[in-house]
């Protein structure tokens, strides 16, 4: 179970949780049904009833939802570390959909075992709050990008948030990340058109703040980047562990 | 404690769980520090350090954010039942304001206080899990509004999950529910100008689907207006207790 103490899911809980280790061998308990899932496939779908959740080890997903025109709304992208649909198993009903966007491995988690966490180590009940928390403070972050920033600053904020994220499980730097997301995916989480986007990242580049290029997000100035989007991540990292 | 037994806390939580005694007694407990706050105060500020949770029992809230260039937006109001600040406890910096819409009756829950009521009935730390799942699932909604629905759609959505979110404690009803928003706090949340709010009321109202007056919302035709809006209720209420 080693290589799960150290994975992403772990990692990621020790911003906010110092783990003991019989926390973390709790943690690892999470990982006995593990699956992988090929790009492209639904993990779960808006509507669904008594919904598993899956913590993420391997891969991007992106949660989004499909309105009553058939239009989608991305909601977030997913990666290592985070859990997909951890919402759903509390909700009853599904809320959204959940694909994968790379080949992707998770582990199911259902309520029962949720539960058996929460009761043999109410420390990490906590966490998992913390976790969910930290979801919806991305999605606020995307209701006012969507609401009150302009283009540019949105995606700017966009993939700061995205590197932030990234950096915290040991795969992204104020250097940048590899990213697989397509401008179709970018527009459909930022609201925008897939030629908007295009000309948004164009002057991003020519501004000397950040380049897109063949699956990476090079951070060209990320100080006046960070300035530029009134990036702040607090909200996705911490000082130190608030659980000792 | 038999009024907070019944409280609207205790009502909106049995939605998700069926309370033993001893859990709604561990409930009761969080009321032990209670506040009363006049309308239009800062319950708590966006970047404050170490900030506690309240529960609300009486009265209307509106959590928001304050972006780079000064704008407003509103990310969600608050009603009897709910957690004002919730996430705030556990990112350690709070990524929102709270201010007070009405006078209100909050209780202070602080991080020690939630821990030590997991620590009691882990059945408990699902069920708050369960409040910030579906606080979460808002904030989606909204996302999907502000991104993906006109403006009139957008104002149904919202006045039917307010209309679902109160009848879950008692406060409204499929004819109406008592309302104090403002156009312009309604403006702040849906991405409008309260110009556009009127125009957007008084259509909703030609064409008999709700109208809003002196501080009532009266939903003319429960069914259509559901049916124009795409709402389903699921993700606020549930067919009965997922834990019993």
């Amino acid at each position: 179970m080693s290589d799960f103490e150290h994975g992403p899911f772990s990692r990621k809980l020790s911003a906010f949780i110092t783990l003991s280790e019989a926390e973390s061998a709790v943690l690892a308990s999470l990982h006995q049904r593990r699956r992988k899932i090929a790009a492209g496939r639904d993990v779960f779908q808006q509507g669904q009833l008594g919904q598993a959740a899956y913590v993420l080890s391997a891969g991007w997903a992106c949660s989004y939802k499909i309105l009553q025109d058939g239009e989608r709304q991305v909601v977030d992208f997913q990666v290592p570390g985070d859990f997909l649909g951890l919402r759903s198993v509390l909700l009853h009903v599904s809320d959204h959909s959940v694909v994968s966007v790379t080949d992707i491995e998770v582990s199911e988690v259902l309520l029962s075992d949720l539960l058996g966490v929460f009761e043999r180590t109410p420390r990490l009940a906590a966490a998992v709050l913390w976790a969910a928390s930290r979801d919806e403070a991305m999605v606020v972050e995307h209701l006012a990008g969507i609401g009150r920033r302009n283009a540019v600053e949105r995606m700017a904020h966009f993939l700061l948030e995205l590197g932030a994220r990234l950096s915290l499980v040991g795969m992204g730097s104020r250097a940048g990340f590899d990213c697989p997301l397509t401008q179709y995916l970018l527009a459909d989480a930022l609201g925008l058109t897939a030629v908007h986007v295009n000309r948004v990242l164009r002057q991003l580049r020519e501004e000397g703040l950040v380049a897109v290029k063949d699956g990476y997000v090079a951070f060209e100035d990320y100080e006046r980047l960070t300035e530029f989007a009134g990036f702040d991540p607090a909200y996705l990292d911490q000082p130190g562990p608030l659980l000792k």
